[in-house]
């Protein structure tokens, strides 16, 4: 794809269950906490709405490579999401995110390559090989969250 | 702008503060439901972004154009969002967007419009018309959540 992983730091607060987490911005006055919490809120929306369409049967098939492309693109804008003093205020990132930023920041190319392998998929016809990728996304997220995300948020 | 609003059914649960309605996606299991709470769970993040640069001083101010253009093009996906019997589930929707669609649409357009006048704005470099816009559409969803979306949800 050629895609500069560089540029996404993709993990944390993305996965589809995991919503509940971006409520808490609307109070947040750190600017670079709602900012992140928002890219990863759009990330969020774009997994349910394929989710929606590969595991429930929305009819949206059309939509899948448009999801994934702006799921992307979201992520493209993320920028300096996790400055330093940034782990204080309603953010349910763990401070391991500090303290081991090499660790992360693989988690992140992991899921930025995850997306990549999504669209790429979407431009087939294979349905089969589209909810794979999408599961690996997930996947992706999840691994992250586990280990760079406060539990129970 | 010329940009067709019949394409547009923009409105309920798409603002700042309202991102916890999205967190019952995932157990529901009706596609349409989970897709529309997707789509404005996409927006809410971009009315995050948005929040947190216009309002908090995050300095991405080159997203601007992004975030509202990304916003319109989510609602461009939104489809036919609220079929007959997806009046029951996890879903936030009142009856009356089924017994007074005119009345829905309406506030759909008016929220288009305003999306469409924030990314008018947001090609310019005046800040407070862009932050006015911003306000705008914010100020269109609460006045379709008002109306079409049940309380405390």
């Amino acid at each position: 794809m050629g895609m500069p992983l560089k540029y996404l730091a993709v993990c944390a607060i993305c996965t589809i269950s995991t919503s509940t987490a971006i409520a808490h911005s609307s109070n947040e006055k750190n600017p670079y906490i709602v900012h992140r919490q928002g890219i990863y809120e759009i990330a969020g929306g774009h997994m349910n709405a394929l989710k929606s369409i590969l595991m429930l049967g929305h009819p949206a098939k059309a939509d899948i490579s448009y999801h994934a492309k702006a799921m992307l693109e979201a992520f493209k804008h993320h920028g300096n999401a996790f400055p330093e003093g940034t782990d204080k205020g309603k953010t349910h990132a763990k401070k391991n995110i500090w303290t081991d930023p090499e660790g992360f920041k693989e988690k992140g190319q992991t899921a930025g390559k995850a997306i990549m392998e999504l669209i790429e998929a979407s431009e087939s016809s294979d349905e089969k090989l589209i909810k794979t990728k999408f599961a690996g996304v997930g996947k992706s997220c999840k691994s992250c969250h586990d280990d760079y995300r406060k539990k129970g948020s």
